[in-house]
């Protein structure tokens, strides 16, 4: 255990950050542990209870809401939102017994796209990938890809709409009170013109 | 952090608790953290890893579980069971990006009535409110108000029946085995005579 | 809080471990805690912020992931898998108001069977069993026995097939390709031949 000191990092003194490699302005709570290896853009929220292992990569501009445990293999994008108590894995077929273990170099990775949403206490089983601007519901259990914009809900998580960047409904030939405009083909959602300046809603 | 000392309050050497209103007789256990302004009752029980943010509120005789966080916006009443583990939210639609986060008026409340329960590894989404005595099952996802004595279960949460306060199934025309009497009217539980001081089970 | 020190037993500085029942090549990591009376066998690992309540007892060679509380009632069984955040009960029906409290002795055990798998952030509501080398899918939510060598998956759990101790799907009348073979009769699973020394993915 060896605690760091990070020029413009805010680390509660109850939260141990071992790693070396967090941007400026990212906050870290109390009882969160930063392993050494971890790596942390700027202007991150790292939430009470979190737990970032060595190996994970998390973007700038990323929330992490309380008790979120993120592993090594996990990628999360600038932007992105992980609610509380969403969990990850990184193993698809875990046994403990050492005879049936599953080999480190099986392990699968995570991807959550730039801008996603993790709702709050889902579930997103390993080798998924979030696309950006997705949305994953609270309690979702995503045990597919998500594409890109699209909203997903329950167990397992299906997919109900797409979603605006401003996570209002994309309808279609409409532009978005927010002032994006998009097109959906195939089951895929192309930006025509992103969101104005005044996108808040 | 500024550590508080409040007489009455059992306070682990390992918590955190810098609210000065809690009440008496309340246990707030090892690297949970209640956070100033946070207002929390007598005779509560707050569980290891709980995390009671500023604004929240919580009654008397109230049991949060282990890995409990409450919100600013999330006001539980008196007798409320949180199992372990159960989450709520502050944020509908949330996004971290700092061009489409959701403005802090926007947050919407979440109220768990008087007596309520609420099950272990639930999701209760912000904006809901829990009637007095009703019961979420275990792993439940609530995506709309759930009625007094209601008991609901899945993923989203349905309602399958109504339950006493001694959480034995409420029948139509017949009393309790704890003595209570309930009417059910329009969907709606009636309390006409509570249940009597032997209601224990 | 009275910290204990176990030949043999690596603890994280920020841990807190009060029992003196660990076995030898154990871990627990930083933000858990191992209460007086707990009882934990041989080489597991005891995830960040765990907490093993006095009464509760863990096998040999037993995960817990992050985030696990582990109850009086429950017991692991050696070589189980429990997934991060994976949440256990002991109480069917919890009320907090104390004149509806369940009373101790009402509480229900939990039973993980010799090599099972309970996923991440799944759920298993008290009084059931998991059976050996049974999968419980991430955010499943168990509501009734797990049969030995099921796999579940959903909210409720439903079986879904059964796996070998390998994690591979079970097929009638041929090995599987770790070398073991299976009879499914009625039901249930019997083991004709375990898996070969060769069974490790």
């Amino acid at each position: 255990m060896k605690r760091r000191r990070l020029r413009g990092v805010r680390v509660h003194p109850l939260a141990l950050v071992e790693s070396g490699t967090i941007g400026r302005g990212t906050r870290v709570w109390a009882f969160a542990h930063v392993m050494p290896g971890a790596r942390i853009g700027s202007r991150c929220n790292i939430g009470e209870h979190c737990f970032i292992e060595s190996g994970a990569v998390v973007g700038d501009d990323v929330t992490v809401k309380n008790g979120v445990a993120l592993w090594d293999g996990v990628t999360v994008a600038d932007g992105a939102f992980l609610g509380p108590y969403a969990v990850f894995t990184n193993d698809a077929r875990p046994r403990s017994d050492p005879r049936y273990k599953t080999p480190r170099e099986k392990f699968l990775p995570t991807r959550v796209g730039r801008g996603a949403t993790v709702g709050a206490n889902a579930t997103v089983v390993c080798g998924m990938r979030i696309g950006e601007w997705a949305f994953v519901g609270a309690g979702a259990v995503v045990t597919r890809d998500v594409p890109p914009h699209a909203i997903v809900v329950g167990n397992p998580a299906r997919r109900i709409g797409f979603v605006c960047r401003c996570t209002r409904p994309i309808r279609t030939r409409r532009a978005c009170a927010c002032g994006a405009l998009y097109r959906i083909q195939g089951g895929k959602v192309e930006t025509v013109r992103p969101p104005g300046d005044r996108a808040r809603r």
